[in-house]
């Protein structure tokens, strides 16, 4: 697709893209317009002669994926989208970064038309995009090149690059040998403290090799030789592709470029005015004279006929498969638990019939039979046969969320990850950042307290649960029994803006709730379990501690106390419902004791007095733990008493 | 110090450390054998040959620092410490892994003599030696030779190469040339999932290699050949050295060696018996043969010799220094406030103060002029000036947490670092391994809500107020204004066992509270600023919130509402006072508003209604996001009186 421009008009184009990141920047009073400057060659390179894609229909299913890692460069991607025909006008580009813009200080997919993700915490984009890169390979192995058959391109920064999950994730690229992931260096020599050789003299181009890429090095001012390392990238078949382009931040700028000072604040009108001089720019703000706008809007045409051609030639049933809905009527499906078992070990069986029906594909940081997460008939992904839906994404927890956020986002395969709930941490920031972005991807978290027992507190959950639940759009669901685990993973397939955390116990449980069916109570978040005609006391919990707030339960009941027990395991669902349901499952005239083997931050909310857990854990056998931490149905009931004096 | 033991002794050293760690393994019924069963000949040659340390004082300052980054070898190290004379004992040994003993699954600096830090959490013990070794170069070019000179020795295992934050923090040794450390990895090709093969396939030489570091490949079982690379990488002058250790996990085992069968579990009873006749370890439990214990005891003498050698040579007034106490007069010195200025500026000022009495050392993630980290009349720590106390750590967050750690688990000097408080998330697993420690790093986090505006969701905390409050021993203190941040790093500074958090604001706080002095009362982390004889209603705030109470009480009183305001800066401290305290700060019976641009999980503690963020923030002018969110004075004082009906 290689595109003839007189080298005049491509760099007229190009200082477009120049032009209107310095205005808005300066007309927003804020923003980065150094790496825009800097990088406008490159982008033109690749978005007019090699990305794929559909202004008009931003969603088409296999356009080139286009992530802009290093997200504060925003502008340079709302340019490139008001140009070639998006849904993002010169009007959105002039309300930069104002209150409920198209135009948000970084890309925001729930916000712009033509934006894949969310952008701006460093390292996340690229990590994201190996997860895109893996979702094409898998689909394109099963349904082949007319049904799927796409690049991903990345442009990432030196901080994207600095960033460890950015480095477990190029790690986990390497040994995929993702050929259709390009990645574009940004290499500006330009850190926000200033020069790069401050923190960052390693050797990108060894260190690269070392993972497994193919790695070219080249003059990123230079569009021609953007253009050539495309072209040689996309003919490699083996490994993913980093393309070392030497940029020059704020190009242009007689007195702020190759300096931080072009970074993250406007040039200042005086400046702007020397940079549009020197460029060549005239100075009437917002600059698009017509034979540029000409240029970059043959994109839509180009776009259509690609689409066009696509929808010919692909597969009906998979064009079907792509309108299709989620179906979790497995629930029924679900085997009725009478015996004692580990949620975890419930994980495993709802994952397996949640697979059937739908593109799951994900896998755990090597923890695949504790945390139980194998689709079992299927493989393994990798290189030799990317059919396979279970990954093996190595030691690398935050990777792997941030790839499960990949798969998700690239739509029909459903991401999924799994590992231990106290290393929830390591993925924290793509566990938010999914929820930003109303990415439904589902993680699955195993050994979720101090249950765990003897692998000590720096294996035991505390805070995890309260940190959770605390993100917006986040529903941690926490499941008491093998029952509830399937509703999990139904509220899980069934999301299409939340994701969904599966928290679940190393150690067995008992059976507490009903059959698992479509009607399950625990859909609505919390449920009353068991009740008397008048409760005098309730008890509130979640996970393992359901069933000993049912233990607990019987022993007031044998004292005479009726209880109710109310079982919790999604306050974000519960707190869905309507204020009558939820006055009527926790009234606020029951005197009401919370159990929860973690820290109590937040229960305030439903429960005037709690059992839980505001310190660290212990090393010992989980008997031994819960029994020193207060566990036990004796000391619920004893408190609950209490709670009644 | 070379010392010849003959090969028949030597072997049977090294079985002893096999058979106490199976012996222990088996007794508790859970644990890892595998990994000391491997690495028993590394660590002989280490702690035998190489490891300068007194067993009878573990914190003798100048001793050479071990740690164990794969920490799930806990009984490596216990073994060790046994063997070497700490006061860890057999009884100690066979208590592994139960309730309250100095044996916990995974190492606990704060449970065991002779362990330097908490490790278990992969990619962590790796990431704070980068911490421990910048802490040793920065002392000896300060101090000299005699005063501090020792190395830093660390094992780490293939999952902790996977890991990002050790992938930063090896990254950034290599960038500083930290020679002093030495890292055996423990190549034994398995992993929980099965083969390394499975996901980690990089050229770990050639990456390390890139990264700047030398790097050496040995035979890992092979006594002599580690004892000659150990050699080797002392000599080094100018790099870090990684010593890629060829092992088998689980040597001795017939049936399980090789394998993760011997990675996670008790080999049990039959295999241990096959393992000890394949190794010739008699059968009997936790065997222990005099010649072996007498060859580990000379570590007693070696280690009193080698203090009593150091405590002559050392400088007097270095001595004098290890004994010092905090100093925080300098508090009173701390400019008193007039003029409104962002919190983070206030950062900048008290840092200062505190750097001048102190050995303060750190730095940002390449924010320093955002955060206001820099100590000035310091220079760079560098390889070329290690006397610097200002470090660039780049944009790696994670591996500036832990290192951070490492410096101030050093000793004399204490670590701090700097980023902003939304990428609080990706240093999350270090935050929580400081408060799980009792390590006082300084954690110095700005733009600390949506009042940093354009920059949008991305970078806009809302749930992190909540989710560092929930980490049990994580002092959280998000000051109000000037005098209460120099408060807030009075505190830090004092605080032996506690990490503190400082979360600043980007923009201008009006001057609410008194001049900072040593009886300011925010150091009871909650007081009353605002009061009334008898007050109707009362707002509760932190940060950037108080002065937006303070304005809508004079609201409120305009129309005769008499109000209380109270400035919560760190409920950490406040949750220290006692119940009487508390009471008298927030009664029960004034109606009581909250008032804080975050999260209000946790706030139902404090308060009946609140005012707050439970969804994610938006990209504008922060006037404009605080308006539409509720935080007006208008907004603040209606809801005041809602609650007053």
């Amino acid at each position: 697709m290689s595109t003839v421009v007189s080298n005049d008009l491509q760099a007229k184009c190009i200082n477009v893209i120049r032009g209107l990141a310095m205005d808005a920047v300066e007309h927003a009073k804020s923003g980065h317009p150094g790496m825009p400057m800097g990088c406008a060659p490159m982008a033109f390179a690749l978005w007019t002669r090699h990305l794929r894609h559909n202004p008009k229909n931003p969603n088409w299913f296999n356009r080139d994926r286009f992530i802009l890692s290093a997200g504060h460069g925003s502008m340079l991607l709302y340019a490139l989208l008001h140009l070639t025909g998006y849904d993002v006008s010169l009007d959105d580009i002039k309300a930069f970064r104002q209150l409920h813009s198209k135009t948000p200080g970084h890309p925001e997919n729930f916000a712009t038309p033509g934006v894949e993700m969310a952008t701006g915490p460093l390292g996340q984009g690229l990590a994201t995009s190996v997860g895109m890169a893996i979702a094409e390979e898998h689909l394109r192995a099963v349904y082949g090149e007319n049904a799927c058959s796409h690049f991903t391109y990345v442009i990432a920064s030196d901080g994207d690059l600095m960033e460890g999950v950015a480095q477990e994730a190029c790690s986990l690229a390497g040994h995929l040998g993702l050929s259709r992931l390009i990645v574009l260096y940004d290499d500006n020599n330009i850190t926000i403290d200033g020069n790069t050789s401050l923190a960052f003299t390693e050797n990108t181009v060894a260190k690269f090799e070392a993972m497994g890429w193919h790695v070219q090095k080249i003059d990123g001012m230079d569009v021609d030789a953007v253009d050539k390392a495309l072209t040689a990238a996309k003919q490699v078949k083996d490994r993913p592709s980093l393309i070392c382009a030497k940029t020059v931040i704020g190009f242009g700028s007689p007195n702020k470029s190759n300096s931080p000072k072009s970074h993250g604040s406007p040039l200042g009108a005086e400046e702007l005015a020397l940079a549009k001089a020197a460029l060549g720019i005239p100075g009437e703000p917002f600059w698009i004279p017509e034979d540029a706008q000409e240029e970059f809007r043959r994109a839509i045409a180009r776009g259509s006929d690609w689409e066009a051609k696509w929808l010919a030639a692909a597969p009906q049933h998979f064009l079907e498969l792509l309108q299709g809905q989620p179906d979790t009527s497995w629930i029924s499906d679900f085997p009725i638990a009478t015996e004692p078992s580990a949620t975890r070990a419930s994980n495993g069986v709802a994952l397996q019939l949640a697979a059937e029906s739908s593109h799951l594909i994900g896998g755990s940081a090597d923890l695949t039979h504790n945390v139980m997460t194998e689709i079992k008939g299927s493989g393994t992904f990798s290189s030799d046969d990317p059919t396979g839906r279970n990954i093996n994404f190595g030691v690398r927890e935050h990777a792997m969320a941030a790839a499960a956020n990949g798969l998700t986002l690239h739509g029909l395969t459903r991401g999924f990850g799994g590992t231990f709930f106290i290393f929830s941490d390591y993925c924290r920031p793509s566990l938010r950042l999914a929820a930003l972005m109303e990415c439904p991807t589902i993680f699955c978290f195993s050994h979720d307290s101090i249950g765990l027992g003897e692998d000590g507190p720096t294996h035991q959950p505390i805070e995890h649960l309260a940190a959770c639940r605390a993100i917006p759009n986040f529903n941690l669901f926490r499941p008491a029994d093998a029952h509830e685990t399937a509703v999990a993973w139904a509220v899980a397939m069934q999301s299409k803006k939340t994701p969904t955390t599966i928290v679940t116990s190393r150690q067995a449980v008992p059976v507490v709730s009903p059959p698992a069916s479509p009607t399950h109570p625990a859909f609505n978040g919390g449920y009353v379990l068991i009740d008397s005609p008048s409760p005098k006391a309730c008890l509130v919990a979640t996970g393992s501690e359901v069933g000993l707030a049912v233990e607990a339960a019987r022993l007031l009941e044998s004292e005479g106390i009726a209880t109710r027990v109310v079982s919790l395991p999604s306050w974000f669902l519960f707190e869905q419902q309507d204020q009558s349901y939820r006055d009527s499952i926790l009234p606020k005239n029951i005197p009401t004791l919370s159990i929860e083997a973690g820290s109590t931050s937040g229960w305030t909310k439903y429960a005037q007095v709690h059992i839980g857990i505001d310190h660290f854990g212990a090393s010992a056998p989980a008997s031994d733990i819960f029994r020193a931490f207060g566990f036990t149905p004796e000391n619920v009931a004893k408190q609950a008493k209490a709670l009644l004096k």
